[in-house]
């Protein structure tokens, strides 16, 4: 083991930080594994860098654009001797890899995952994986409407949340290990329990992701407004709600259906508050109304205050692509 | 009339214009009239631009800034001897603000709003102008979550439209005047009907704004997630609904009051396209779910295709606010 010291050094920030795994196996390749793959490759992070991914295409592209030092066939071949093996696939599908990769992983290695869902990932990744493998779900909060190989960028995780969900049991050098890189990478770490990560992720992205969805496939079945209108006007406030909703939707569809009860739970008490709404405007009651604007306005205020956005008019997210540029 | 030519003027682009109001009063000084004021000096498109409103607080702003040639306290005072008449207080008080000055309208001026709501201000409104008065209505289709006059910039209508709502009686020489002033302020201009535009605006503004208030409000209200847990972990998504749901809290609910029906119809659309999703993630209908994700993102595109917003990964606005700065 090698983990020994990488926690304090990636607590310490981000400088003088060099290699802290020796080979790390990135499991499909999309936004995220292509994003990690940059930003470990920019500051040094990984001896060498190992991906796959099931589609002949994707892996094409990644051969193409040189974004990993090798590209192999299966997820069986990415994990020889790899200390650090990441599933990045939609989270439906982790429990396949897992099954394959399982009796080829090297003895002490460390496997964690990014899949926006934690309880159901850790139920159906960790029976397959030998003893004496750390397996240490995480989760990164950043994400682009983008998704694909070509997609990711070294930026993507900087001053963004990681959340990392290790078991009681895990080895803490191993925990320290990979926040380390995580930090590396930019990203700030919080630790959390499965379950509780599933319902806050439902609050601030799962049921927001599906409200955007329906809202946009409303519009567009709306016959009497025309789709050049609904596209020329999205300024007015749609143009949020297209952004969220061009999400990749194979990994949204598995989202939804492992994160079924969480989702499920904060969207019927969205429809009981919309309804309450409703009737306010159906019959006149502007001070409930007003009330209830004026309180959604401060928790922007705490938004901003936590760097989690800027309070640029209008373009909240320029300060983050002038540090991409 | 000095009307004649402007709106040839105004559509050869935004070079060499100059002077197409002598006088203008803006009546209430919130971020769009503030908006307008800088616009206007910058280009010079305005002899003298008189301001005025209710609160002595945003007067005293208003001169502090010097965001006006001329602050006055009556609405009654500003449209002495102005050609164009801006109403832009909340849609809620329009009528009252048309009562007040309708006997001090110059002959032959114009009136225009700016409200996001038209059949109610066209009725509330029109009964209190004299003949030989243009009454003209229209909306910028443009905003930032800031309001107030000290939230204005000369360059918040570039790229954006502006719908105006001519009467079928409308004098074509004043229209093409409004239509010139709004092109030289950068916007693009197109001409609605108001039962239309408060149906387009319904689905492209309106219902998303109510559901991003809703949906910020559920998750204040949730007790198992800290309001901290709500703030950190924004960027999945939530980040842009607390956006939308900073608007000001005033002008949204005299909006909602006031385009009531449009409203109502799209939220019970809505509520109706969320319950068939909810039932796809409980029965684990996951085709149903991949193929209403793969359409809306469709619509994504044709938004950046018509240049409302830029392809920039997760960060839409970069490109806006660079042409700001």
């Amino acid at each position: 083991m090698r983990a020994r010291g990488w926690g304090a050094r990636g607590l310490q920030g981000r400088a003088g930080v060099s290699r802290i795994y020796d080979r790390v196996a990135l499991i499909g390749l999309g936004l995220i594994a292509s994003s990690m793959a940059h930003a470990m490759r920019e500051k040094g992070l990984a001896g060498e860098i190992i991906g796959t991914a099931r589609s002949p295409e994707t892996r094409g592209v990644a051969e193409e654009i040189a974004l990993c030092d090798r590209v192999t066939e299966s997820a069986a071949e990415a994990v020889e001797g790899a200390d650090l093996v990441v599933l990045a696939t939609p989270v439906g599908v982790m429990g396949d890899v897992a099954r394959e990769i399982g009796p080829h992983l090297a003895p002490g290695s460390t496997v964690t995952d990014v899949g926006s869902v934690k309880r159901s990932v850790v139920d159906a990744v960790s029976p397959h994986l030998p003893d004496g493998i750390h397996f240490i779900p995480g989760h990164p909060l950043a994400g682009t409407e983008h998704s694909g190989p070509r997609a990711g960028f070294a930026g993507l995780f900087l001053n963004r949340w990681c959340i990392l969900l290790p078991p009681e049991s895990a080895d803490p050098a191993a925990v320290e290990r990979l926040k380390a890189l995580w930090h590396a990478m930019g990203a700030n770490v919080d630790v959390m329990e499965p379950d509780h990560h599933d319902l806050v992720l439902a609050v601030t992205s799962h049921a927001p992701h599906l409200i955007a969805y329906t809202m946009v496939g409303v519009a567009d079945d709306l016959r009497r407004v025309t789709d050049s209108e609904v596209i020329k006007y999205s300024a007015a406030g749609f143009r949020d709600f297209t952004r969220i909703a061009a999400s990749d939707p194979t990994m949204w569809r598995d989202v939804f259906l492992m994160n079924k009860d969480a989702t499920l739970e904060i969207l019927g008490r969205f429809t009981e508050e919309l309804f309450a709404l409703q009737r306010a405007i159906r019959t006149g009651d502007g001070a409930r109304l007003h009330d209830y604007f004026t309180r959604t306005r401060a928790i922007r205020r705490g938004i901003i205050e936590a760097g989690q956005d800027t309070a640029a008019p209008d373009f909240g997210r320029a300060a983050a692509a002038k540090e991409e540029s």
